[in-house]
């Protein structure tokens, strides 16, 4: 069992250090409008307030993603190649998201950059929906003893995040900055409900 | 040994590190045909299907060069100095690919950009066949009382990727796209191999 | 405790991971004036000072940064919710910075530009201030038996940057210059302050 | 004791993960001549060579200068202030190679360029030497009981290199080909120096 410990360290590292960079070249979609001859101004730098917005955005998603990731695997003390290819494609859509968060930083108010950006957050949520089902469903790959009802709250947890998704992606091929909206607003929500199931335990 | 064990740990670290570093930044080749000021819209997007193709070819084999490698060095118990410059030439190689990625994506049809891809997935290949080769034959590298079959079956697993390699690159001279087929071929068949193993096992 | 060590550790290495990103692409902002087709010349060279001069105090603000950061979870060995977030937006905006010192190099006597970049290290410094503020106030977030004096000089250090940052930013928007130059005292300054300290213990 | 080890491995893991990066950027600079519409052949490969050469000879050097830090790093125990910022300095102009290496990619013949490039490099080394110099003044930062020969040794290695960048530093300036030549001597033979040592004991 030690062995399989050091295999599923490895895998957390190595999504940790993707997570890292993903989250850090987001960084790059700040570019400032106009060429580097002329002289900014206060007005040039407000002007880019679409892309400091998508940026903050998916910062934040992605930290929390990396969170609730963390939180899964600490109750997750063995893997297999099917929980190891789960792993993989969440990572997969991860790394997008930066070329996504550039779709919308550039073409804030248009419905196709906006309903990509929304596709990638759902099939990041999909993966990582399917990582804790296919864990919690196997008491061989957790750590004996995992309290039913978290195991349960972590479901509620991605569950809600996939509705958002689904429904932010659905307003944004009409109405693209509600979608945005929409997706703003799972970012209390989650860390809200976090809050909740301590309450209740 | 337990210092050679810490050797071991950091230039695994570090492979990673590079290794999660690659398979990020290829999403830099995922760029719009277009200027900035104009709206897009769905066409736009379908129309980077080439890069998106590569994009998702060039992770899924960096991924599979990676769960080989961590693999093999779940049995590697020490390095010397020639596994190690075996180790740091697979990087080298690994680390080109997101260029060799760029070429593809933005010339998907031309042989001299497939051909340099698939001389790339060959050098990677070659140096992992070293790796694993180097090692395999010597016992004091490995952990004492590993399976032989097992041994047998990574070089094996090596063995095939190789020749997968060599045919994909040969074909593109000639066939560029065919030359890529055969390359997304590969993918399905290696994860089928390691289960084919288990079935025996 | 064994377990809330573990996921300390694991937001410290994310942590790590994501500043040496961002202190790595600061080297992206080094770009010579002109383009590829002609030759350079020592005189191209030296016309890069300003953002050299960029380059070079991001780097040691990062690294100072990173270094007060080791030290505060040195002491601190379990985390909360509170402080994971606090540490995610000190990390939000350690990765903005790379793109501030974009902005000052392109444009160093600009003051939008400077106000900017002060604003960012600023905000950098708060939410580092917090983290030691909110740990300090909790002695089981820390390990038992810290120096008092300890808490209190480190709490003077982050005391101490923030004024630098905030005399920085007011003075940046009339002379630029004088801004960067106060910045840049603040390096040798922080260095002293923790042998200061050493002397006194 | 046990803690200033922890401090010590979090500076390598740094160190480690800055260096992974920088030497995965130097992918960046290998970017075909020409434009993005029309299709490439073997010819607009095959003139991408200097910026190949510069790719593989950064490449080895970062690796070189990789594997003897650790090599360092192996038989340091403690770390104290001053080694730090020497590691930090050391870093920081490895952090400056990439840019290095893209003036000598696009300039290969320009001996600004080159003369810049070698020293990098030069600076590099005299921050490597400064940390074994400084160590291995210190017994107290040393692992207990090392082999004075392997102390002396790797003092001499530090100073080949420097002598080597030097060399190349001064014929850069009139000569930059044979500048970078000299710089690609330096690579076996360094390798060829350990093997040197391990005959020797």
């Amino acid at each position: 069992m030690k062995e399989k410990n050091l295999e599923l360290e490895r895998l957390v590292f190595f999504s940790d250090a993707v997570v890292a960079i993903a989250i850090t070249i987001l960084v790059f979609n700040l570019k400032l409008i106009g060429d580097e001859g002329k002289h900014i101004t206060f007005t040039d730098l407000w002007q880019t307030w679409p892309k400091v917005l998508a940026f903050f955005l998916s910062f934040f998603i992605i930290a929390l993603f990396w969170k609730l990731h963390h939180q899964f695997f600490f109750y997750i003390r063995t893997i297999d190649e099917m929980l190891l290819w789960n792993n993989i494609c969440w990572l997969l859509f991860l790394v997008l998201l930066p070329f996504s968060t550039t779709l919308i930083a550039t073409h804030f108010t248009d419905s196709a950059a906006m309903v990509a950006y929304c596709a990638n957050v759902l099939l990041i949520n999909v993966f990582q929906n399917n990582i804790w089902d296919y864990a919690a469903k196997r008491p061989e790959l957790l750590t004996p003893g995992i309290d039913e009802r978290l195991t349960k709250f972590y479901r509620r947890v991605c569950n809600v995040a996939m509705i958002n998704s689904v429904i932010s992606l659905a307003i944004a091929f009409f109405f693209p900055v509600v979608g945005f909206i929409i997706l703003v607003v799972r970012l209390p929500a989650l860390m809200f409900s976090e809050r909740l199931f301590k309450a209740m335990k």
